[in-house]
């Protein structure tokens, strides 16, 4: 991989869904009204969007999406990062845009047209025990396809990022399946978001061959490997991911992280942190690993730059929060 | 007041600039690199909103405005509350209309179009020392005119409370006159926020007129009393202030407040609270305050309850935390 490096422009090219997130205090009872699976992601249509919308507190926006939080982040740490995904011409997908680009992202894709459909939104119900409900509106999400991944741009990153959400809307299904192919043909390495137990479960079988075929570094925390595997034990899932894959990185919370790589095996403790809000601390670590691991790091200190961006983003409100994460950038060896 | 409360639908009519804030974490430096003044609200324009949120960090957007956050918590408390304010209809504009009306407040306004000016916004940078550095970009707000303000409605409304904002788009100002009259006329009440103290500076005479011929119940901070009057001496800007109002409310942050009333003084303490975001704190007050004075409290109950919904407000982020403060609504009196 040192070899690969100078030879890329990007260190990582992020693909997914390019979402805001919409997000209310709400009572359990509303949860239970709406039809909705507490502390789960449901896909909704435009008509349910304006049903749940109309029933949620007033909101906070921000911008999110798993790898688009994880790109944001990695940026922040000082990675050279690109990120893909499909925004609408409105004020949510200018939103979006200056999120990514303020951090230093590039984000070439061409926004949809404002009256075809708007930029996704991820309306957000966290009830009094911080449990956080989600109903994902896919928007101009839906539009995202192969002529939207540059096979120039795939080449010309040493590891291509992608989530598994992207399996959810068809169109961006072939763009993921054309971006991992690319990625490989070029020599490059091809990241992988397991994203929700839920979403495994839409999707395994295609996952599976996913993992097996054509994925060197798969993130999962303990729901999602347990569900790719169809296994209640999170070491037997651990250790079928680790004879698949190149790198095999299970995340567990407060208990910390576990790194398998061919026969090597990492287990690294959570960093301490004061627990505000854990959106996106899968994306920070995630981001905090691949940034570290495309600058120089050893496994283990990818891993520990990964949960220390997870510990940093914890302990406040929101899945970027740049100032916090700038003092992380000195973990990272300097790039001549 | 008491006999005035049953012949009128509502208890508060807000009117008032419709803002989004974007809030984002900026290093001192940015915010003198900018040109502006550290801890101010400056009034920009299109070209500036676009350079100042280009160099912004990623944000964070909620629905803002002084009076717009006053009536939002006031009608979480319970009271009956409309507002009228100028939002464009476009997407920030649907989230300003969905955020009050979520919690119950009448928002008749009739949007205006999309492409002749967007949503306002307040651009926040939030300086390591938790200062916070405004900039304003009124957009919808300057189209926010006379004809907006429904005479019935003002008539129907026991209190027509307005910010000192409204006097820095020109049209808005006449609104702001043509209300004041209308509500006295119909023997209804007239309460006004100085805003901040530069807007008391930009518009120091026609205030100080309007406040001794047109205001009934004056709320301010220290800063903002002293300006008026040109004076360091808050308790002198305090004593002035009483012998042209009927009731003069003088916020002090930890400090409390000071309620003069005729010859009646209530001073008020700070409730205690954990310091998180003093977003809003101002405009909870006044909420708090208005809303247990058209509900049957005296004063210095309704000054408490203003004190309480400040120190709910300032525990958490934003300006209207929904959940944490509908636990308050049970101070005020049971309406038959």
């Amino acid at each position: 991989m040192a070899a690969t490096r100078p030879a890329t422009q990007f260190d990582i090219l992020g693909i997914g869904n390019a979402i805001v997130d919409v997000v209310a205090p709400a009572p359990e009872s509303l949860i239970v009204q709406l039809g909705l699976r507490p502390g789960g992601m449901t896909l909704i249509d435009a008509a349910q969007a304006v049903t749940i919308y109309g029933a949620m507190a007033p909101g906070m926006e921000s911008s999110g999406g798993s790898v688009g939080n994880s790109c944001a982040v990695a940026a922040i740490l000082g990675a050279r990062v690109a990120f893909l995904g499909k925004v609408a011409d409105d004020e949510l997908g200018q939103v979006f845009r200056h999120d990514i680009e303020s951090v230093g992202v590039h984000f070439p894709t061409v926004p949809l047209a404002a009256d075809v459909s708007p930029t996704a939104r991820c309306l957000i119900m966290v009830t009094p025990d911080a449990q956080r409900t989600m109903s994902t509106y896919l928007g101009a999400c839906v539009e995202f396809c192969v002529t939207d991944v540059d096979p120039r741009l795939v080449a010309d990153a040493a590891i291509t990022y992608l989530e598994g959400y992207l399996f959810d809307p068809a169109p961006a299904q072939q763009a993921f399946y054309f971006a991992t192919r690319v990625a490989r043909e070029a020599g490059r390495r091809v990241a992988l978001s397991l994203s929700d137990p839920f979403c495994v479960g839409r999707h395994r079988a295609r996952f599976r061959h996913l993992v097996r075929e054509q994925t060197d570094i798969l993130f999962a925390n303990e729901a999602e490997i347990c569900s790719l595997y169809e296994t209640g034990d999170v070491f037997a899932a651990a250790q079928a991911a680790r004879a698949e894959v190149d790198i095999a990185v299970i995340t567990r919370g407060p208990n910390g992280s576990l790194v398998l790589a061919g026969d090597a095996v990492a287990e690294i403790p959570a960093e301490p942190s004061t627990v505000v809000d854990t959106t996106g601390a899968g994306d920070a670590y995630a981001a905090g690993f691949l940034a570290g691991l495309t600058n120089g790091l050893d496994l283990a200190a990818a891993a520990s730059l990964g949960a220390k961006a997870a510990a940093r983003v914890i302990e406040y409100y929101g899945a970027r929060p740049v100032g916090v994460l700038e003092e992380l950038r000195g973990a990272m060896k300097a790039r001549d």
